[in-house]
Formats: structure tokens, C-alpha cells, sequence
């Protein structure tokens, strides 16, 4: 079973995020030109929340707000459920079903490693049987 | 495992669905409502498209469109992706990683029976691991 570290090594372990004041309408933009679903937004360091795609869908025009006026510290869920690297995919999905997330910020020490998605962790879940499937067919032919 | 119909019939076979005159706006109030990701978009019986939170962030304020203005059919997705009820949990991970969709509606005989969401996959994958555990204890435990 694949641990988070794995997985982060395929992936690569950059992070995109914004800071507090940078404006939804903004963020929007960063999100659409780097093909994600979710930016951390970051501090000195310090990462105060997540912005998702869910969260603009819900609190912004929704809460009679406008993206080109809200700064997206206004809108972020301050509540970030986090994985460490030693845990497995199993334990993301789990994570996951149970706090009804998306998306994993991988802590490491006090530091965001990377962020993994539901769909990074369906497609790893995949590849690992795919895999399975290939070493039983080896078996098979081998043995 | 787990197939398309098993899945249904836990989750129940309810479709939330808009008609392609409906603002994006309200499209947006009923998914906050419903506490849901996507909605199909249908008129007289036929689906015409699907749109997600991820059509909100990417093509309503980024092309400049308002989404009190702007009907759902203007930047809904109409290359739906579909699964059938005989297919697997798995085939629906393969499938939602192959071609990067979250949300997979169920086609039945030309009639759209439900919509599983990659969360309800997941979920289901938890739920059977934690089946094949419990199986696997029962039989120590008795063997």
C-alpha cells in the first residue's frame, strides 16, 4: 500500500497558493491556469486556510458577495484537515469520506509538503492495481 | 465488488436536475441546497449537459459572464460521461481518472437512473475494505 510520501514523490511536492488578501476573482484565475481545484492560502510561512472550488460555489455570490471585492481570507475554511507522509492512500480515502474533503494538505513537521486531491488519491488507488493485476499475470506465466 | 446499482441503491436513484433556461445563479442555490457538486441539465426527459462546481469556477466570471445573466446551458458540459449499472466501483475510478470527470451520471436503457459523485466511489471502496477486514477477522476468530 502506497504511502502519501510515495504518492507526493510522483506528483511532485510544489504547492500553489495565494496570500489572505489576494481577491477570490484572483484566485480564480490561479486555479484555472494551473488546472487545480484548490489553493492553500499562506502567510509568512503559515498557512491560515483552504480555498476550494466548492467554497466559491457556496460563499461568495451565494452570501451576496462579489469576487473582484472579497478577499479570499473572507471566504477560506479556516478548518484544514491535514495527512502526514508515513499514512497510506487507504487512510486519505478514509480521512476523506469521513470529513467530506477533497483535498489533503500533507503536514511534514510543521511544513505543508504538498496537497493531494480525491482524485490523485482515486487515481493511485488504480495504478496500485493495475500493478497487482500485472504481478499476478507474472505469476501466472512464470509459474 | 461493488456495482453501479449496488451503489444506487444505497444512495437512492433521486436526480437533482435544472432546465437549460435556469440562471446559473439558481443552478448554484439549488446545489447549496442539496448539498450536492453537480447537477444534469434536462428538458422534456433528455439530458443535455452536466454542470459542477468546476464549470462555475472556470467558465462563468473568467470569460466574463455574470451568473445571475447567464443560463446554465451557456456553460454547461455537454460531452457527458456516462456508466452504466452492471459496471464496477472500479471501472468507475478508471473511468473518472481516464477522463478527469468527478461525477458520473448512470445510463439505463436511454434513462438516466442516478448520479455518483467520486465521493460515493470512494466511500464505497472504504466500505468494502472495511467489509473484507471485518470477513477476515470473523474467520480467525471462528477458524
Amino acid at each position: 500500500m502506497k504511502s502519501v510520501r510515495d504518492l507526493l514523490a510522483e506528483k511532485g511536492d510544489f504547492i500553489w497558493s495565494v496570500t489572505p488578501g489576494a481577491t477570490v476573482f484572483e484566485t480564480l484565475q490561479l486555479m484555472a491556469e494551473k488546472e487545480i481545484g484548490a489553493v492553500l492560502v499562506v502567510s509568512g510561512g503559515k498557512t491560515l486556510g483552504i480555498f476550494t472550488e466548492r467554497h466559491y460555489a457556496r460563499e461568495v455570490i451565494l452570501k451576496g458577495k462579489a469576487s473582484k471585492d472579497t478577499p479570499v481570507s473572507e471566504v477560506m475554511e479556516t478548518q484544514v484537515v491535514y495527512v502526514k507522509p508515513d499514512q497510506t492512500i487507504e487512510d486519505c480515502m478514509a480521512l476523506m469520506t469521513d470529513k467530506r474533503v477533497r483535498h489533503l494538505p500533507v503536514l511534514d513537521d510543521g511544513h505543508v509538503r504538498g496537497l493531494l486531491s480525491i482524485g490523485d488519491v482515486v487515481k493511485a488507488t488504480i495504478s496500485e492495481k493495475q500493478f497487482m493485476i500485472e504481478q499476478l499475470e507474472n505469476y501466472i506465466a512464470t509459474g
